[in-house]
């Protein structure tokens, strides 16, 4: 199997294809203008500087464009990044399929789609089921293809899927070992929280924040989402179930700090914040581990306050940090 | 006229109808039952306790009854309150409606509503302006009778439309004076802004926060009310111009800690956060002073802070704190 | 079966033995002493006031007796108390037995005992193995009788090994689905993370905090404990997996302002700090679900920066608050 | 008429006299040194680098001259700059007068102070109005000429006379608005409130900020000198009418955390910078959206929390956000 | 030598004259009016309530007189406080000067004064001295008499001096330790830094803040009494040497959150903050531990962040928490 | 005697011999190598970019290494730096010791050894002075060659030992003047508080934090050490002599958000916070008024919240900012 960009060492020679995930325009300390890129595969992201850049290799150099790398691999400033060699376009020919270049969520978008009805089938509350099945068939595709954030977790193509779905298996073992925990109501809020990003983000590539995820929020934007539904299947978006499910969602980031505009109020709307945290912290690690020696620190991570985290030594008996499996 | 409960001094008997506004049943250490009232007639409102209260008495004195009051006003902690002496229900020969002894805004409610209509006649973008005719026909009567708070401010009946119509004042001074702003936003902004607090709040009388005001917030209720009115009014809510609506009305509270799930980003955002709480502020000080002495400080106002406020001495140059008029 | 404190209603007689849980002798505004007790049987606890109290009364009703309680359930306040008719000690042929009215873990110590040592057999690394089975050793029977906290969760006997329990089988979940997570480190950073309290706390009655709870706390106590433990098996306190044991523990407060002399710098750390809060949030919950009527907010509590929450109304397909099973 | 800097679009080439606002000398990664300018005229301000510069540039390219400037617009990083093709100083017969680029007050400084007398003639309290006097007559100049702000808002020549008549501007609507406010207290406190910057501030060109205003402040400054003219005047400056003046002033900034050493405790020291802020995001805000493109959002504002705003599009019935007018 | 009222055990009973420090009327449950009272002589104070007090009895036990007090010292809630059996106002015969009963600084005024002088002359830079010597005395009757604060820290009579020398003490160790520091500002800044409480407290019984306290502040108004005194004397106030002292002076809460309107920004105004802190915590933590038994901790401290302190065991070589000496 | 590193002005040329103190490889915008250095000799340590580095350079120029260089000294974005001429590994006749070179403590080893003794010799409980003499016999060499700081304050060679000593001194002073101190628990704490960072810290050159003290961190490490010293004594660790010294110790930064698992709670423990402070503010106060040229401010300091402190004008009769001596 051909050698993906996290094969490499440093100061090994590199040659292959990679998909520019960003590439910005620079002025060089000596007036020239430089690239500024960023390359992925699917093993992951690395960036890269382009000197001397002449207006043609601007215009030719796009994000979204798949490119044949040659470099080599190098530290600096304790960060890995391509010397860069020799680049051009990749032809139709070797293989010019963005979409082969993109990190993707571990399962697959079928199998994710499968996992998830199996949950909506265990929503017992009519009201809750009905808006559930309607909110995600307006959303579907953009639901199971977009990443869960522009960086930070899950920001890889169905992250948004996978994350919900990772929720979904914790939330299960919880109202297993609580039998307090309304499971109809957690599993929607669940599947509800975050589909607001597929209006909040631009999209699974360069993603950006729309004008709309900006002035309004990824919160607020489901939301409106589940009223309307509610106005359309004719539902009394004032009855509490309603009510119940609303506040579910609109707590989940558990501090009005972080944008919620209520607090949880709910058992379900606590379990479904901690949940939410405590999967997007694993998934944040293990992506930092990857990046990090055995018996080194990793970078500082903003998603966690700026804390760095410790990998340690191999000699332990610890597993690679793999992406999570189920 | 006939005197009022602010009309009497400290150790003066008193002699008048009142509505009960609230009634308390407390158990005092003697074991027996106390009532814990408030009072209030138009001039403000009062607290009282009644000891030794029978189940008769506990059955009959309701809130929203109006009742004949006997007794002395004394000062209890620096606060004032009524001594009582005799207590019955009043007939209805001698007045028993309650309308007529709730605190009030300033002006009436016709006044208020031909008020707002001729602001509602400057917003020239037509869909502002349908959605704001829309969701205010759809609540006009609350809107124009409930009070804008609980406690705090404009704690009165017509509090919210008297609060709202101040502001829209306030907005008319600051769009003439700057011309960057676009006043019919401001406007739409201003009207709807709090009309969320007609599903909050309880209603005029006896105040409580309902279940959806406590689960959702005024906040987001009427931000779904406006998404609602879009989608009958087929009104595409993700236009530019409703996005900048919504925006408007969800970053009003200004800080996320105060329960906006987003912060100002439109000059006009900003604006109508700033007049809020200098409409708010204002009100809450004038209400204070009326309860102080000149020469002394207010109590410490949970809405500012816990701030005490000094009210200076009559010697100088100072206004009365009547009501604030237009 | 006897009926128990809180199989009485409101207004309804009560006659039946209670537990003196605490008993605080104050002085009434008449001058003369009265006893604020708060009785409690399995079902929970509930506070009376003891009027004219004799010195008589305080000097035989005190903490951890039995009694024999005549009166009736009343609301004061919003909260239920009893109001005291008769009051006398229980003799023995009564079933004058303390330990048959306290709160307990769901779960039987020998249960507990057992459910642990099968996790410990799963901590595959030597040093922490023999580290766990030694601290536990010294401190077992405090271990499976304490409570967990003063007030706030758990707060019952046993409930620090049943928090202890509750976490570990969270914990067994998260490494089942995330297969970075190292488990044996996860689950003795579990078993351990609390068993200051041992030391913190006074024991399973009237539980208050110790002198050395106080000055030092109980994270920096179990922390001390391991490295004596050490010391005592000749394991070196510096290599590395001992660094990591001791970081987990030290860390599982998650913040700086909540004690921990350390943020959370490993997977394992961060995770065990979500679970411990994941848990204690609904064990604190779901008593205080309990509690409230369905259909009506809990008290604000303490343990949860001071939120009310709401108990869904009873129609809603909503499960009994029951406290939580396996 | 001439173009003006803000005249020019991107790739545009430039061709005009500016003044040098700033010129900090750097060392290039190469060794050699570049000067870092800021360049402006009427229209505003803009960066460029100077590469390669010689002592002899470094000599007489300093803040405060005019030069003739040749190079072309570009975009760097986001922000506009100047790519400097050619230098030189301008000549007198050029018009080397370097107030004829400084951003100024939209109104002249006549019409500034005289509109300012208006005011100060409705201030009826005589201990008041012979303070105010005493003080802006010893200070008059500078007040007239001084920015009200190193950078932020109001950061141009006469910028802090206008702040100044804004505030008084919207104090008018507000003390027309509402009785109980003292008019009197509220122009003398907004007349003064800002004028220690004549102390703290170097002046209205490359304004930095002195050793009295690092080591006191504005706040305090200002309030030394009406305690000075107090004296002067022979005013007793224990007087209550003194100590609501002063009080006006201190707490101006509202909050201990923004350099008031009291908050707000009269009303119209609390309306004084509700106003003080409003007047100022205002100003910030068309500033911003001036350098915006319609339909992006603004750099992120250090004096707005480091919040982007957004620059609604075009389609929108938005006015121009031209400098504020009255 | 006569017993005082802190030489009394609880359940001793108590027959001594003792200061009247304060009296507030209540109303009782039953209705009928009682006085709080705070009784005090040289060994502390203590509360007691006198139930069923007659309008004589209000009138003749007020603040400030001697009485001759007849009762029995209780505990209620964990703190002490006597029930009164008999009370009568002393004759000029039985020692009716209430400075006998004052709590009093543990150094005479005079020797106090002296003390003060040695380390003004140790201030060489003219300014300095000169305007210590002339603020000094304007203000040297309140100045030696006063306390250092209403509660919390130095609060008796002459507190405030006692606590200025305790600084000036510290500041020699520091001074002669430490060879970078400018010894003639730090006395000076010292001296200083709390004289505005002449102005901002009432006197040395019933301290009170005054309204100018309330409105502007100790801090500031010692910074106006410098910049007068530079007016009188004719000294620049804008020379370096004096911002220099200004600045000591604003800064010494070192926190803007504190009232201080700058930070500290030079060696000697960081000192004379952190002196300030560690004179004040121990006069604060002494007197606490005076109220507490050994081996108990002490109520929360208000003045300490509401911390509880531990008096350790009387078995530990640990001297008796005297007032301080010198 | 030679002239050393702040013996030259900006401007000037240099030549001497200079201690590498790191040496970080980067990559310069022209895609070539450079090294930046940072040089030190006794009189303080400065910075330095060597261009166009050669793998050989990048090998031979090492921390630890001394180099003769030749260059001049240069302002730098307001800081000063050496711009590089020549540089060459000194021989061993040029005396390439780097102790010789290295920031000391103005204290020699020897006396501060002594110094410290006398103060052990004053402990007069048994149990603390045998903990004491134990933790530090068995960390000496450490102790008195660590720095007390990777950077911020006392960041030299002994500095640990020169900063206990200066605290110690200050303890004398304190327990001099307030007779309530124990001043045997104070000196005990004071020795031992950060004793915990000759494990936390790597050692006295090229300093960094181990992962020991990444993830204990000095003051659960010093606490650790002494249970282990009383474990082996046969001192009951738990007696309340020895809960009070690990109290002081532990609660010594004062603050929960700066790392301490308590806050002080002894007298003691609130003092050595306090001095611990001080002395660190003055010595960071010190060093940076060294690198200030009189009457301008320093750089912003981060250990002083990123404060900048003004260094007085030479006219004042102000100290030079030497070292601190006893």
């Amino acid at each position: 199997m051909a050698k993906r960009l996290f094969d490499y060492q440093n100061e090994e020679d590199v040659n292959l294809p990679v998909l520019i995930k960003s590439a910005e325009v620079r002025i060089a300390k000596n007036g020239k203008k430089f690239i500024a890129f960023n390359f992925q595969d699917q093993s992951g992201h690395i960036s890269a500087k382009y000197w001397n850049a002449s207006e043609a290799d601007i215009a030719q150099f796009q994000p979204g464009e798949v490119v044949l790398l040659g470099g080599k691999r190098e530290l600096y400033q304790g960060n890995p990044q391509i010397k860069i060699n020799s680049l051009r376009l990749a032809t139709q020919e070797e293989g010019n399929n963005p979409a082969d270049f993109m990190e993707k969520a571990p399962e697959a978008t079928d199998e994710m789609s499968e996992a998830l009805n199996e949950f909506i089938f265990e929503i017992t509350n009519a009201n809750w089921n009905r808006i559930v099945r309607k909110v995600l068939a307006d959303h579907q595709q953009a639901f199971l293809t977009y990443p869960a954030a522009k960086s930070n977790h899950h920001a890889f193509a169905g992250g948004l899927a996978f994350h919900t779905l990772s929720i979904l298996r914790l939330a299960r073992s919880v109202a297993e070992q609580y039998s307090a925990v309304n499971k109809s109501l957690l599993y929607a809020g669940a599947i509800l929280h975050d589909l607001g990003k597929t209006i909040e983000l631009s999209g699974p590539m360069s993603t950006e924040y729309t004008v709309a995820g900006n002035l309004i929020g990824h919160i607020v934007l489901v939301d409106e989402l589940v009223v309307e539904a509610a106005q359309t299947l004719k539902i009394d978006e004032n009855a509490e179930d309603m009510l119940l499910l609303r506040h579910v969602i609109l707590a989940h980031h558990g501090l009005l700090e972080y944008g919620s505009p209520v607090r949880p109020q709910l058992l379900e709307a606590q379990i479904l914040h901690d949940l939410d945290e405590l999967d997007a912290s694993i998934n944040m690690l293990t992506t930092a581990y990857q990046h990090a020696e055995p018996g080194t620190f990793t970078e500082r991570l903003f998603g966690m306050d700026n804390r760095r985290f410790y990998r340690p030594s191999k000699g332990q008996t610890y597993p690679d940090p793999g992406l999570q499996s189920k």
